[in-house]
């Protein structure tokens, strides 16, 4: 018999997401969108009892709460009833200051932003903490001594995959810093003692893209060994930057710490988060959310959508067929909240962790592209694919992406789906009109390139200065 | 069809090594041994042209040459001809230092016993240079720049899993410099743009033990996975400890760079290493090789050959029922020297490492030590285990482990095997007894405790200010 995947929730029936926009491309038209009741937006009348859905108020820290996924999952989490404390040490905007970029939208200062919730908000005040994980283990588990938090969501380390490969600079400090903030705050839980559990933000790029042919699980995999035996294995880690990489480390520690120190800990693999605004963020412009549009820190479909706001060529890598899963910000917000008021049980003789994807749907880019120029009537346009792509490529031409969402689905999940989400959409082009006079349009295309063979093939000047890691910071 | 595991070598036939040391033991006489002629010992009047059997004489670096491992390898190389510089931050002399142990053996400082080489030896002089791998990133991306090295060899890794366990302070440790010395290993080599061979020791226990309920392969393994696809993936790990896990670590690291930067890389899983000397560190007093004896760093047949030359009875933690891999550190040296000779081809559109177990054979520990025990006739003593064991044991019982060495037995290997090499083990206890004046009997037990319930078992009086950090250095 094969171990069965795990599954905490006593799910049995299930969802497969599969590439849902396909060649016969719907039209969307630009209207309000239809689909956004179907979202399980926050309800910020909900009393604090029914806080996290088991009607349990808990306390939350929220490592890396001052970020682009960080900062609205805090809010909702404090709107639904939660005591939430932010820990951040407030790097991403100092990488924007090394990249010269800066968020499209004007986000105010860390402390601004969370009194102003404060202000609006009748739930307990959000505090915020400026400390670096990777760099103050002490100061941190005096912390944990002190406050005794249930949870923490780690969202607190460097994720652009980009600027992961950009320079030798940048590749080490993703490493040093998303692996030890990572441990630190595993060792600093057996340390306090306390019984915590630990919610961290994965990503679907651990699995590798084009590499599975057939369904990417919950985590672990069935698979039939050598002599027939049968067995449950973590599903194989196969990143494609070094940035994912360090998600995968992530993974081992997890495995590791949940087997000989009974720890609590989910890990959820998230997908291509797009949109700018939940309706937290938008009650008040110096909550605004940060919204990346430059060739490190944007993410596809908000880069497309902000392209078309300025009436740029909407830049597909490649040759398009590249298939991602994407989740909107407000669905990221929503699973969250499920993970939290789920934590699993400790399973000494496995040392199994939780594992989600968190997305809602796969799709190819350029089928994206192209929902997004017949929204807005911007073109597309074909450019040089700056990752290491090359090979999968010609090898499968493009590559298939088939992922389970079972278990968010199961909790009560009704993700935001791409073809039903031109309202979304039309919000996101909307804040880029706002602030298109902020856009700096000489950083939007991407200047990481994975190797030395893809920057002379794009050609670039500094191609090969950056590999080499001159003017490291720029 | 399964893709077949990778075989650089061009292998065909294939060796496996099982518990070959089982219920009817041999009795071992004290005597010389008759199989040391069948191991490949170094010829010391090789010349120079015959370096690494290619013909080649190569420059290497040994990082982490002042080890317990890489000083007989670095005097090996240098013997059979090769140039060798030896990096290393003398962290292992230092962690003596804090744990207030030392080696049996009265190692020299590192300049005088490479300057004792030297004299002794007609070769390339060794040169030694102190640089901290994961902190001095810059000096050592000079250092290759300026060397040109053909070959790099990775020791540089805190390498004890029981202190890797023993305080918040050695977890940490442990993950910030293995994880950062590795990965700055693979961007520096990616940065200066040189085709170097990469060589790293790795471990047996990456893949846990008791857990694979069949042969373990040398790194990749043939699955089904469902709907009948065959794919052959990285053979999944399962690490029993921080340290355990680092290696893990490296392992996800290594396949990317191979894929995405196609660096040669080779990853050696190692057993358990036994024995002093080689017939190079044994010329001069002042070349002998560190012994550790002390809970955190003695390993187990080492352990076992001291304690019964001091007359102290040979501690078995638990039932003794775990099988390890074991290997004598004469054969490590024929392993390096092996591996150097023969760098693997990049493989672009795969990303595979080469990957090798570097075992003699597997056996009990209970088994081992009664092969002490009839030698020496010195008593053994079951202990509580302070390792997190007991579940696999009452699941079991015992373990299984059994090993696929074949691509070294293909090289040539001749492995030194426990029931032959009563000689070898004659000359570790003639060592230990030389030397027993120095023992400290008090550090001759474990103090690591892996997590609380094992410490609160062991009944520890400093288990739990141990596990809290409290007095993390001592």
């Amino acid at each position: 018999m094969l171990c069965s995947s795990i599954a905490l929730f006593g799910l049995s029936g299930g969802a497969t997401v599969r590439s849902a926009v396909g060649g016969g491309l719907p039209t969307v038209a630009v209207r309000s969108a239809p689909s956004m009741a179907a979202v399980a937006a926050p309800s910020s009348h909900a009393p604090a009892a029914s806080a996290g859905g088991d009607g349990k108020s808990k306390k939350i820290f929220v490592l890396g709460g001052d970020g682009f996924c960080g900062w609205p999952v805090a809010l909702h989490l404090s709107d639904i009833g939660h005591e939430v404390v932010i820990v951040d040490n407030l790097s991403r905007r100092k990488i924007d200051v090394d990249l010269g970029a800066q968020s499209l939208t004007p986000i105010t200062p860390a402390e601004e932003r969370v009194a102003t919730w404060n202000g609006l908000s009748s739930r307990e005040p959000i505090r915020f903490v400026n400390l670096d994980l990777a760099l103050e283990y002490d100061r941190f588990v005096q912390m944990m001594r002190e406050e005794r938090p249930d949870t923490m969501i780690h969202f607190a380390e460097q994720r652009a995959a980009p600027y992961s490969q950009k320079t030798p600079a940048t590749k080490r400090y993703t490493v040093d810093n998303n692996v030890r903030a990572t441990h630190n705050v595993l060792c600093g839980i057996v340390e306090s003692g306390l019984d915590i559990h630990l919610v961290h933000l994965g990503t679907m790029g651990v699995y590798g893209y084009g590499n599975s042919g057939g369904e990417i699980p919950e985590g672990y995999i069935d698979v039939q060994l050598p002599g027939g035996r049968e067995r449950s294995i973590l599903h194989p880690a196969y990143p494609g930057s070094v940035y994912h990489a360090t998600k995968c480390l992530d993974a081992t520690l997890f495995q590791f710490y949940a087997k000989n120190d009974l720890l609590r800990l989910t890990d959820l693999h998230q997908g291509i988060v797009w949109g700018t605004n939940t309706d937290l963020t938008a009650r008040d412009e110096r909550l605004v959310n940060r919204f990346d549009y430059d060739g490190e820190y944007g993410t596809v479909l908000n880069r497309f959508l902000m392209q078309a706001a300025c009436g740029i060529p909407l830049t597909v890598y490649g040759t398009g067929g590249q298939t991602r899963a994407f989740i909107h910000i407000k669905d990221t917000c929503k699973c969250i909240e499920l993970a939290v008021a789920n934590p699993p049980e400790p399973k000494p003789d496995w040392g199994a962790v939780e594992i989600l994807n968190q997305v809602a749907q796969t799709a190819r880019v350029r089928d994206v592209a192209r929902i997004v120029s017949d929204l807005t009537g911007v073109e597309m346009q074909l450019t040089e694919n700056p990752r290491n792509e090359a090979a999968e490529n010609e090898l499968a031409a493009e590559n298939e992406l088939d992922v389970s969402n079972r278990k968010f689905k199961m909790l009560g999940l009704e993700p935001t789906l791409l073809e039903s989400a031109a309202g979304l959409m039309t919000e996101v082009t909307e804040v880029a009109n706002k602030y298109q006079h902020r856009v700096d349009r000489s950083k939007v295309v991407s200047k990481a390139y994975w190797n030395k063979e893809r920057a002379a093939a794009a050609g670039a000047a500094d191609a090969v200065s950056s590999i080499k890691g001159v003017g490291a910071t720029a």
